[in-house]
């Protein structure tokens, strides 16, 4: 599975260009992803900057040397790298089970293209075998979670190893869901979610990917 | 001003009966609210537990001797009061001057009824000539508010007195847009505000008001 996560990366690494800001999305597909960048930077002295979407990727980025910039210093971003739980041939996906779906997302959102890499154990024709993630606030979430069972068969928050409520890097709790299937479409139903009154974001990503990398077993890679 | 309030909240406290739990909104007719609601649960001894929307209102609630409870407590509440900066006759409002919108907000939705307290010059024919407060997160939200300025002529970052970035109990920012008029409805502007990542909640109120008590200088008390 490394293996095929990694020639993925190589083959996504190769649509950075000379004077690009670079999307650095979080999990173990960007990982590999922001490794592979880091050794064509080091080789080539290409010249780039980083913004990341977690403090997990911006650390790795800087230890490997990769120029890496707040947010806030940028206007835009060229490409954004990410991998995603689930995607369908529309390329809408489920993201979220790494838990920084939010930074993603605004990343995703003020970048001109977002490259997905995936595997292909994550083609679904369907999306909704996944769990959704859907990031909550703190104040009023059991009241929340309520309102978000109309659309799920069951809803868990998400806790850390030690018990404790996990919380995201925006301080907010997230909450997984079995969605009721089938859902009507990606965009529909993360509007109905996203307009209960204390839900920041939820995992359903549309509208937004462009190139798809693809990994397959037998060492294929396909680009959507 | 003052006595009209005070008027508008002596009135309202009529509507709360025993056994209830009590939803308190923020800002200054909240507080002539719950001072109105002290003395009337000091006078007649009803049974009642407050829940808030903000630090300020939970502290003035228990310094004036109200039951207060997390909103974690309790699975729904009964009557929650709140002001509003705007209403109009389809009651739907502009909120969120006083920084407290996303807590009212998830209070209003968990309430069997919201009632609105204002006074007449909180009525307007159409909605928008108010700053319209929208809750961000703090990451990206400079990107973020190049894409609320699709929906506003200006929009600017709510600052504290000392200059400082003014941030929600929840840990949010505030943008505070003069709106583009007139806008479609307060549902339409509201959807596309709340799909843009990163925005947590806005200040348009709709579908959500119940009773509206408004006072008027002439001393007169009017329910809708």
């Amino acid at each position: 599975m490394d293996e095929i996560k990694e020639r993925i990366a190589q083959a996504a690494c190769g649509f950075v260009e000379d004077g690009m800001v670079v999307g650095l999305g979080t999990g173990s597909t960007a990982t590999c992803f922001i490794q592979a960048l880091a050794k064509r930077y080091d080789n080539e002295g290409i010249n780039i900057v980083t913004v990341s979407s977690s403090h997990a990727s911006e650390k790795l980025a800087r230890d490997l040397g990769l120029p890496s910039v707040s947010i806030d210093a940028i206007d835009a971003v060229d490409l954004t790298f990410d991998g995603a739980d689930e995607i369908d041939a529309k390329k809408e996906m489920i993201k979220g089970a790494g838990g920084a779906l939010l930074k993603e997302k605004i990343l995703a959102q003020a970048s001109r293209e977002l490259v997905i890499l995936v595997d292909e154990t994550k083609l679904v024709e369907q999306l909704g075998k996944a769990l959704l993630a859907v990031e909550v606030v703190q104040f009023g979430h059991k009241l929340i979670q309520q309102k978000l069972m109309n659309y799920a068969t069951a809803s868990q928050q998400r806790m850390r190893g030690d018990g404790k409520p996990y919380i995201t890097e925006s301080g907010h709790f997230i909450y997984d869901l079995a969605l009721k299937a089938p859902f009507e479409s990606a965009a529909g139903l993360d509007e109905k979610l996203k307009l209960i009154a204390g839900v920041v974001e939820t995992g359903l990503f549309y509208n937004v990917a462009g190139r798809v990398v693809i990994g397959y077993r037998d060492g294929t890679i396909m680009m959507r």
